[in-house]
């Protein structure tokens, strides 16, 4: 994609040490700027935002490149990529993180250059709310902020996440973030308390399950898009959001009808993220693929 | 409902204790039957095929004749009824068994009235695979057979599980007896691996997750209605049995347009048995009830 940047994703970018019950990989590209902005790539011209050590492999930027990732807001500095190691359990759902090396991640300040400060899209990765914060104070006036969080920043930093969901236009979260930051057990209250906290919109995960998205027009129910194999379910979350907000941006509407078929057209893209390792799945898929994959989930929908 | 009964549910009769973080009760209806029966009342006439002992109370019976089932092919005996006690989690979805008290249920045997054998629905309940082939051997030719089971008859019978397996034309299952039965880890492995023993479609249930259809013609994701408030789920799985094969007795219609409407039904009447303990969701509700749900629910579907 050329042109203007239309949709930017802050979040981490990191060299992953994943392992499965099938296979071990070590310093694979992730993150979630990698697997939002890939996801995106299809859609729009997406720009990334944020930082690598000087270990960071030339591939991994051609990965990016090829998939025509702007990448104006990568910051390259001395010393090691962040680094996320985790082993998934049997059900290739369930995973325990072994360690979290953040390395350059832990100075990170995110700087977006000029030329992103227009996009109207904007994806706060899960990062600190702080720096999500210091995003928001740079950019103009999105037409769409979505943020993404986890159970982390709701312990440690709840007073600055407060005021970054107040600012944001959706949040997303998976159903178990949903609770503790509401302190509802019922995923409609859960969703209704945190419309309640600014956001038009909430989208709650549940991995293989889906998600919902609530709004102030109703529930859609987000299905998953049963896959017959998966390699490694890292960063589905992330392909998620940036085909979300990819689709959303090639479409150019903001309203009920254009936020659910481009939640669709990120469920199918997060479906195809986990059938490879890291961002595999996604160097030789085409527009065409996705759009093939969407017919097929809207015929598993159809009454 | 009047006439001649058109769908025959097999399966328990119990008086269960029921325990959630918010309340305690005993001694109240259930069963596979009970739930199942209730929830098809509302569409065609449903007979029951259970055993009681002489403690079952009239106002058990009353229920049942109150929403018009059909009671001739339940047996009562001298004895306790049958009883499950059962503690639900915080979390309202996992629970615990306490107690599982056969009684009576012990020397079931599934004889089916003359006036049943004609029915062109049946619905084998999650009970013995031997007594599901019993039933089997009395009827005519049905047009649909749906046949439920658990982890239990797949460990401890399984041999005569896949005989009936093979006779029916749907196995409801839950994923985790999926995979139990298959062997096969992924869902649509699983589906393909029961479409392969005999019948024409397979339904895996999870629980607040929905379901899935799987058949010849592809998959259909059946959503659940998002609840905002859950008393009881006991018999969930045997209510969306129940209202599914209810809905396709009153459509007449077996095909996959139909079945795919009916699982709604079925998604749906099963969301209205977990808001209250027990049958008290069905006492007071009416078909239209079930209807303006179901279309708030294909609203939740529309892209």
């Amino acid at each position: 994609m050329s042109g203007n940047v239309q949709l930017v994703v802050v979040g981490s970018v990191a060299l992953d040490d994943i392992e499965t019950p099938f296979e071990r990989r070590e310093g694979v590209l992730g993150g979630s700027v990698s697997y939002a902005c890939a996801a995106a790539s299809f859609f729009t011209k997406v720009g990334a935002v944020g930082i690598v050590g000087d270990d960071f492999p030339a591939g991994a930027i051609e990965t990016y490149e090829r998939l025509g990732v702007d990448l104006a807001g990568l910051q390259r500095v001395p010393g090691r990529t962040f680094k996320w190691s985790g082993v998934y359990e049997d059900d290739m759902i369930n995973r325990r993180t072994l360690a979290t090396e953040l390395n350059v991640f832990e100075h990170f300040s995110p700087d977006l250059p000029e030329s992103y400060r227009d996009a109207p899209f904007l994806l706060l990765g899960n990062i600190s709310p702080e720096l999500q914060l210091h995003v928001l104070s740079q950019v103009k006036s999105p037409r769409l902020v979505v943020a993404d969080t986890m159970d982390l920043w709701i312990n440690v930093a709840r007073d600055p996440l407060m005021e970054v969901v107040a600012k944001a236009d959706m949040l997303t979260l998976n159903d178990v973030e949903a609770r503790m930051l509401t302190g509802e057990h019922n995923i409609r209250k859960c969703a209704d308390a945190i419309l309640g906290m600014g956001p038009g919109y909430v989208v709650i995960k549940k991995g293989e399950h889906g998600a919902i998205l609530v709004s102030g027009e109703g529930i859609f129910i987000i299905p998953a898009y049963p896959v017959d194999s998966v390699e490694d379910p890292t960063g589905a979350g992330d392909s998620f959001a940036g085909g979300f907000l990819g689709a959303l941006a090639r479409g150019g509407e903001v309203d009920e009808k254009a936020v659910r078929l481009a939640l669709l057209y990120g469920s199918v893209v997060a479906s195809m993220g986990v059938q490879k390792f890291s961002l595999e799945s996604f160097q030789n898929l085409r527009l065409a693929g996705i759009e093939n994959r969407l017919e097929e989930l809207k015929g598993m929908m159809r009454v």
